[in-house]
């Protein structure tokens, strides 16, 4: 077992089980190319402040470079007993370059270095999250482009509602993922400052130069309070509670797949590549990439309700509770990329069967909202009209046909202000053309829709 | 029981405990005004782009002003078998103006009408709320600034860590604030948007103005596709995390209220006005209101967490279980600002015991980094700087005594480095005062902090 | 403003917003039955044992008996100002009889007064919930002996699998409510035990008999602790989780009762009474209640971790942050009953479509299954046997046919142990009768589940 | 890559990316013995009932034998492409023995192995967690053997409110131990039954005998109806449920702990080998044990959280959803596990400070309540007792002093019934003795108290 970095005061150390209990080294080692990062920024910052000479100075950095190598190539070993990356990279350290490696936590705590590492991390998966969220939408806005004359039921209740354009309907995920987008951005806001400086709670004793730092790792600017620097994990928390409604977003995308590859709905087929079988079953066809998101949306929840709860009523200012922060974080930066991967893949190479969607608006009643507002127009109460239409429906139902179904004569008893021209109102493609307001899903409307979205979609890619 | 407004296909209708089951409009009436003003607007548009005449247009304005009146003066009486606020304020107004009354929900639906309600409501509570934290704000900076020089121990893990500012000590809860404003801002982009004229999911066939009803109500934006528009629920679950977070801030700062008060701190007396009595030990004076809004912390977590659980897995585009997302939401925005303005109210009036927090500093062991900062300054590396003093703590201890107990020859035996000056440096307030990194607990330091955040409020005031 | 009951030692009153914040009378007077009977028992055992003289229990107990009246007749009113329900009701029981009644508090405190109240309300709302549950199970039984032989598909990953009988998929539904009576019964146990006696925290000085007060309110047992009796909420969150589990099984059925409903499953269809319509598209009728108690299940899973969050970290013994405690197990309570009242109602009264269940079946690969047993049984290897019926099976969809469309020769082809008999063995009737392991969903086992399934309903009944 | 078990009607398979997204051998790989020991029964059973000849069915055992020898030993390396547990031991085991090896899947899915290998897992997992929760209970109870006469302040409100027993405050929690054990006892009720037979979800063909498969296996019942037995997993959300109760019952202890080592506490010191100290300030011993057993609260909630999540609304039977039901259940194992372990291991060992806690109640004013009881039995009603004697602690704070330092005259002045002997009444340690109600913490009920204790426990040890 190795000395603790904090063993002066101690009669005993831990015992291996307690060591094992204690230990985030089997965890935190994912932030160790971080760790070595901020290591080397804070060198440099020590020397250029006379902290440590150049020799000093230059020694460390000369190890920690050789750390970073090593950690590229996965030399580096880790022990439980050093409890943490940080205490595993100091000893590493030291066995390069000597005793002088102890001063590399000069004028630093292990609180505001974890915390460093964490927002370095979060920082750059945060901004590869962002790409995976626009290479879906990417794929979402070909499918969307090949579908604008696509018609399908748009469904309420999950019951057929009104004709609508298939392109309409998965151009409404394009918009949730841009939100999504925001959202994570808004949260950069927060996740791009640096603590490093804060020093176990309350700032040091030493003349560093926090902004120096802060520069070179590339953050946007600093903590301004030392005790919320090392306490703070709601940039976590925002993350975790972005990508829990990013999770429910493709939960609820996932949800409409697993319907429409069913044989009832038979609106789409998944590509082989994104099914699996059955042990036992010869013909089974099953969407598991849509289920496991959907799934694991209960996953992403789980770890923020856990964060959560962590962090509930604990006083200033760094508790060991906090280091449950990270599991849950790996967790669902793992889990939310994986999950639009898999959803990019899916949409972009799935078949869409219009004949059988067709089909299906075809012989319905989504079209009798389209009776109603053809009577309102003719200056019925909308009310009014509702209720001739729906006792029609209901004699439809009754008689076994469909509105189109039904004679002049038959629609005139209904109201007289109807007239020939009904047929045409009625049918589905009409009803999607004609329902033309801004953000509706007549034709035109979805075309613009388009433009907007790939005009967001380019301006991104810009900024970003 | 009354009629429904889609009763026209149906044989028979609900019983009354079903509507009961069913009903939204014990909850959604304090959407009142909201819906009535989202009417206004609507028939002022349909009126404006002539799909209601002027005479129409106009007697139902002048019917839903009358509503407003009465809906403000608390003499609106609303019906459970009328499901919920839109249909039972469609009732009233038909009682008002008669049959014509059923032309105001031309080319819109309750789904859009709902949405609309919640966007409007959210963004005036929101905006409510952001002022109540800047109250709060303002209650920490005044006693921040009278307590800039009360020095106390800071504590990690519970264990006093090293001496502090109290003053810098209140601040780190100022800045946890201020990000909950930003994120409360943040998330007014996407509250702050119309989604009127979205129909019952695909838009209308009507000529209708979406912007111009956006305008009116004071909308920033409006939503780009008419299936989401009424799908999406992103604002009010972003609204529920942001309020989380900021109840886990108070869950914090509670704690501490709780622990100071606590006879073994002693640090702070809350005002009689915010604690409460035993109805059975004669002497107690508990700090409820801390505990209470602790306590709330776990209400505004389950909100959050019904709402995701919700719409997990919801196909596009309304679904009945999307009715549950009021209730939670008036919750948390009584919840949060009940909260915010106890603890403004505990934290103006609290009483430092400045004299108890000063016996603490001056009777442990919190300057022992200022010996080993002190070591390592003449060039030890701190790894054995820390190593020696651990020791001389362990010793300390055992001998029933603190650092500055020590002799000189005692110090010496430790390191031969220590000179005289030792005992000023171990001083808690001297500890406090050379802490002068940036953000850090020096005195300096935390006047310029106190500078920056009285800037960064008047700011905000200025641009709301 | 009425007095404290603890107002000696403080100097001012909390002001009314204050009072507001920290009541809890707003809800807490649900138990207003529980509370006079819990004083009741407690006076009744106070005379028989000398603590109070006959004459003044007499008068308390006649002022108690007089409150029970009034408030079963809804006279009683509360004040605000007296924070909770004993405060209230022993301010109006000493205008009922005078300064004696404040004798009524002697010996206990509202600490154990309050808890005994939630254990004597939930402990009765348990059992009528598991009442609940057997009505539902009860309808659940009716529709499940007709339809023995209704035969449906059976999914799994929403894709047929394999046929079913419906009376085989509704008893899945049965046993999922047996297990969760069993959860609720287990918790009785730690539901029915009496806290009464317990004090504030820490045991009286009065001579006082549990037992006594234990029995006269009817429960099994007491608490052995008075710090845990005073401390202990479990039997709340037990009953919340229970009531989770509960929930998740009826979100279950409600997402089953949609897709059944909607048109493209048209398996069943839901009595007019449990559906509503919409106020724009006339032809719709929507399964809002199956949607509703979804999206309630989110309410119930909130409540579980709203307790959860409050409880988590607080230190023995009562905390203010208990109060929370309340208006989620209310909610709870009245969300699971009329959750289940709404079901028993559904489930009694919707109409099951056969045609379109066994045209579904006939017209699917749900029989492949089939095929590849039977070539197991012949003995091929089941892994080879499931290799080849997969080819078959892509050879029907890329021919669009189905297996029983295969003519023998093309049997043959894929294996020459293929005889005539196989068109039985494919006829989704004989795939039913045929899965005649225990438990499986053969018709003579299903109506041996029905025959136990019957038993353990009467069973049930004879115990409570 | 393997070829799939399912491949027969694909034309192309998963990428290896989808594969590693989709596959759960990374961690059911931890299901090894229960798989391997569930499908050594299953052989068993074809063997006795025919359905395999001696000869197959013993070729097969002995390769699963060598197959269960070879995971004793880690000798045995998994697929991802071959996804699960399921697959990849079948695939091990033709490779033992041939062909022959595809007949183990005979009248069995993966469906109803996965859910056999998790009850037979978790039943295991339980046991040793109730004999995890005894060992902390056995620890308690020494602890709370040497210390019925330690006295220290009882809190509400973490104020201080009536002196008592140390022994009686940590037998709070003996006695929520013994209710989590009873939680987890009738858990085991619904995890002790065997799905086995129950095939992908309607049962199987072939002439199995379930209740022989239950029997080897150890199980103490069957699943009634098949499609329950293969979608149930409320058994795990059962003990996720209890474990979570049980961790915030951990969770409330340690923060008990963590109090009570404080410097401002200062009642126990916990044993050099549960705490750590920092990597910066020398003196600090923290707490790290109990503050991440505190923190890890919030990991257990957010597995119950998540799979409540993934059942919510999944329609009925298996679905892939459900796969991710494992992790959160190993991991809340091992957390359960090890918190029970490191908590009985600090309580072991901790040293009291009875100096300490006797000066804390000492000096304070926790026995004001015996002044109002010593009141209340004079005759005077309690509530004016109660005002009484609150009047009296606001001048002695005023004045600086406590109850006892009052004399005779200044008490007869508040009330002329208070005598001489009011001065033993005050003291602490008559005030514990005088608490002599059941369950209170006098003294003689404390030693009752642990005299049932000894027996539950004694009780619990025979029974399993």
């Amino acid at each position: 077992m190795s000395q603790k970095v904090w063993s002066g005061r101690f009669q005993k150390q831990p015992e291996d089980w307690v060591d094992e209990f204690n230990a985030s080294i089997p965890f935190d080692q994912q932030l160790v190319d971080e760790d070595i990062e901020g290591s080397i920024a804070h060198v440099t910052m020590l020397m250029d402040n006379k902290i440590l000479t150049s020799e000093e100075g230059n020694k460390i950095l000369g190890g920690l470079h050789s750390l970073a190598d090593k950690a590229k190539s996965k030399e580096l070993t880790y022990s439980t007993s050093l409890e943490d990356i940080h205490c595993n990279l100091e000893k590493l350290l030291t066995d390069e370059v000597g005793e002088i490696g102890g001063k590399l936590h000069t004028g630093r705590s292990r609180n505001d270095q974890v915390a460093t590492d964490m927002h370095l991390y979060l920082k750059r998966r945060v901004l590869e999250i962002i790409e995976s969220i626009e290479e879906l939408q990417e794929n979402l806005l070909v499918q969307a482009e090949e579908h604008v004359y696509t018609i399908m039921p748009g469904y309420t209740h999950l019951q057929r509602a009104q004709p609508i354009s298939f392109s309409h309907h998965l151009m409404a995920y394009f918009w949730m993922l841009e939100r999504d987008k925001d959202r994570m951005k808004n949260g950069l806001e927060r996740i791009d400052l640096c603590p490093l400086g804060a020093g176990a709670l309350a700032g040091t004793t030493y003349p560093i130069d926090r902004l120096q730092t802060a520069e070179i790792l590339g953050f946007q600017g600093i903590y301004e309070n030392s005790m919320d620097a090392v306490s703070d994990r709601d940039f976590i928390l925002e993350f975790l509670s972005n990508s829990s409604i990013l999770m429910m977003h493709l939960s609820r995308f996932a949800e409409e797949l697993i319907l429409w590859t069913s044989q009832e709905f038979n609106f789409v087929e998944l590509d082989d590549t994104f099914t699996t079988g059955s042990s036992i079953m010869p013909q089974k066809k099953n969407p598991d990439m849509a289920e496991l998101v959907r799934g694991k949306t209960g996953r992403v929840y789980g770890n923020l309700f856990s964060l959560l709860t962590v962090l509930k009523g604990l006083p200033l200012a760094y508790n060991k509770d906090m280091q449950e922060d990270k599991e849950g974080m790996f967790d669902t930066v793992e889990t939310t990329k994986g999950s639009l991967k898999i959803f990019a893949g899916m949409v972009g190479t799935m078949k869409v069967n219009k004949a059988s969607m067709e089909k299906a608006v075809d012989e319905d009643f989504s079209n009798a909202t389209e009776l109603a507002d053809y009577l309102a127009t003719k200056g019925i109460p909308f009310r009014q009209a509702h209720e001739i239409v729906g006792q029609l429906v209901l004699y439809c139902i009754q008689n076994n046909c469909y509105l189109k179904d039904l004679s002049i004569s038959q629609f005139k008893e209904a109201s007289t202000l109807i007239e020939n021209d009904i047929y045409d109102v009625l049918s589905p493609k009409m009803a999607v053309e004609r329902r033309n307001s801004y953000g509706g899903t007549g034709f035109d409307q979805v075309k613009e829709q388009l433009i907007k979205a790939k005009k967001k979609l380019k301006q991104g890619e810009l900024s970003s």
